[in-house]
């Protein structure tokens, strides 16, 4: 199988250059190209009509502007396809990325972790699957001391992953903290505890508790090493796709729900 | 909603009588009758026609002769649908039961675990959108200290579905115990690990390694009662089916495979 | 060795059967005698005077006034050794037992379990090693669905031995739940993360989270016969030792803190 | 209190340039001083003897001979103390050091890591309360993919601890895999498990399990800065001591075994 040819967009920034590393790394790929904001030079950087020209896949880590941009020129183009790892999108950049998605393939998510994905769509399925009448759910999560939220967010997208499997809202079920005389657990609830200490990166579990037995599915993030192979993964995915607009869902080949 | 009704087979074996207990304390369901072997009566129990005629589901925990022909019974009536977890099948009986699934709906497995049922589906799942290059998988369980064979017979199962996930033979990728210099972890390997000790009843987790993170999905099995709770879920799905053969994958909704 | 013989106070009481189940199990011991209260015979018992001429230990899961009075009887006659699991005593009742403790060797405790006893103890020598600077403290705990308070009692009697080794007082530093924006955490503080569902009979962890590195110490209950197996280690630890008054943490072989 | 004044040997190598990371970031101690090999210069560094005259302690992670060397040459000046991180002594060497002791106050340990220190004291207390006739030890340990040999080496330390602690060889009770049809297991039995897979630093966990309860005493490693805030805590501890030769288990204050 011939290598996948990489282009990285945004090469300078954190995720550019984790980015590059990996990609490095693995015999899967081959790094063609990577480039910057137009004028950034230097240190092996080309310009972007130069790397859109010898890639099949961009992956870009930029800004909601630059990403918009970007897709605009690779569906002028008729390609590369792109792997958007920006986030924080107006109206009009997301209609700037759709229109695009008609004319080439592109995965854009908020999160490229593969293991946080793969667990938010088990969730989901396992409590659609085991109702609440079967089986109580409870979320735990533990983060470094210097998080200043909690539950997390990621804890709190795991929440209506399994509300929306049991068919509910979670702002109508959660139970964010137990703490005192609190009676007996109400059916249906979905519980949260934390834990703040020391320098834990990020760990989040998910427990599906019955009479007699007990499902937990749960993940720890070790570094961000994790969001550049969650993104090369998706590159690796949309190569040769039909144009159309994806997520990691799509990628880690979930049905639609 | 009304309540289902529920007949119990073998209502005086082990299983039986777990039934029965389990049955009586679910609101959403009514033990019309419990029958045993011909000719067994008191304690409650009535003949097997009665309870078929006041049944909408039979749950049948009792020897693959007794299964075979209270299918083949049922499937005369038009009616009861059932739930058969007798194991140890042969051909002939196999056979009778599918044919009563010609005319009546049957969920048939051989454990009715809702959680390892779950497990099993999910880990095959994630293995199919997580292939060997994108992470390492290891299988650990523990159990009880009389238990004579490791890994158990359960962690191999999860094994053999991580496999077809990856898209390979068990055989051909397991590795069963690491002792000594075992050198670098093979890309593919499917790792086995295995605690004896006290008085476990059944643990099981299968991890996703990758670099920076860690998927693990696990379960605990606490007592018998559990397998009664997946009868019970698996009799609320099929009263009512269309006629089929069906197993506990159906029932948790996993698309096939 | 020769099997130590041990009789069962308040025999026909659930913690009563459970002992003479256990100790009939185990090979280094002799059930020579049960009894219950004065005029109950059958099912075996004998009259207390008999039993405490036969045993070497009397293991007494009764009520505070019967322990007192078993107690003065055992002194009186100097010996057997005593074991007691009531729990409530009075200031005269404890006074009574303090008493009987000059003439014989008594080992008193509010719980049996060898493994929480063993955990309190190596919490508050961790606690007492690895001080606030070094180490965050968080204590979780998960318990069946029916439960009505949080944290447990047991995991605040964890969080009390730690404070101790902190040489603080619990109440001073216990973050007993973290909802919304909570900022960073306190140094210090001791946190507690409640789970609740199922039917977990129950399980406590106590997280030493450092800079780089987590020691966890936990436990997982799994049915009653835990209580009787700490009594029985009791019982063979007491056996022959000077007068006085013990509890788990001198049969756990802990040095006074 | 004033704050500890430490000066740190092999300041170029890659323990000294994080011990200068964690003591800059500790408000408790004033790094003084960093030197290396005589005549490395540049960087901030400074003569031995310098370094010496400012410093309350000295922090050493070099080689054998040049640490048995700088503790002569602390002795011969009454001082400072020295906390020593180097591995590999010969006889002569550790000669050195034992000399050295008589004057000045000196920690020498192969591993700093306080959580693994601390784990390996707990794990022999705990095996020595609980004996082999009321617990089964189980070892787990998790490592990266790279790692070539099994069980790894603190596992096999951990064993030794609960080995000592049942008052057994390790040798004569360790089962290191378990495959096939192995039979119960045998009392007394230490029991290893091996996980290898992702980019896991290191897990390990000693499972004391019981009739109806498991006490877990387990440890994860994140990164290498654990080693120097372990180093930290020894020279907190030792300064003002009198001479002798320490280790962690001084340090963490567990009595002599």
């Amino acid at each position: 199988m011939p290598q996948l040819k990489i282009a990285i967009a945004g090469a300078l920034g954190r995720m550019g250059r984790q980015m590059a590393q990996t990609v490095a790394a693995d015999p899967r790929l081959e790094l063609v190209a990577r480039f910057h904001r137009p004028g950034s030079m230097g240190e092996g950087l080309v310009e972007r009509d130069k790397a859109l020209a010898l890639a099949d896949v961009v992956v870009d880590f930029t800004t909601p502007a630059a990403s918009a941009e970007l897709a605009t020129a690779c569906a002028a183009r008729g390609g590369p396809a792109l792997v958007i790892g920006s986030t924080g999108f107006d109206a009009a950049e997301l209609e700037a990325i759709a229109e695009a998605a008609k004319k080439i393939a592109i995965v854009r998510s908020g999160s490229y972790s593969l293991g946080l994905n793969m667990l938010t769509g088990l969730v989901e399925q396992a409590a659609r699957a085991i109702g609440p009448d079967d089986c109580d759910i409870e979320i735990f999560e533990a983060h470094h001391r210097f998080k200043v939220d909690a539950p997390s967010g990621t804890a709190l997208m795991l929440g209506e992953a399994a509300a929306r499997g049991h068919g509910v809202e979670l702002d109508d079920v959660a139970k964010r903290a137990r703490d005192g005389l609190v009676g007996p657990r109400n059916a249906g609830e979905i519980g949260f505890a934390v834990m703040r200490g020391g320098s834990i990166v990020g760990e989040h579990s998910v427990s599906f508790l019955s009479q007699g037995e007990t499902l937990t599915l749960s993940h720890a993030a070790g570094d961000r090493s994790m969001f550049a192979r969650g993104a090369i993964a998706a590159a690796l995915w949309v190569a040769g796709r039909p144009p159309g607009e994806y997520d990691m869902h799509d990628v880690l080949g979930f049905a639609s729900s």
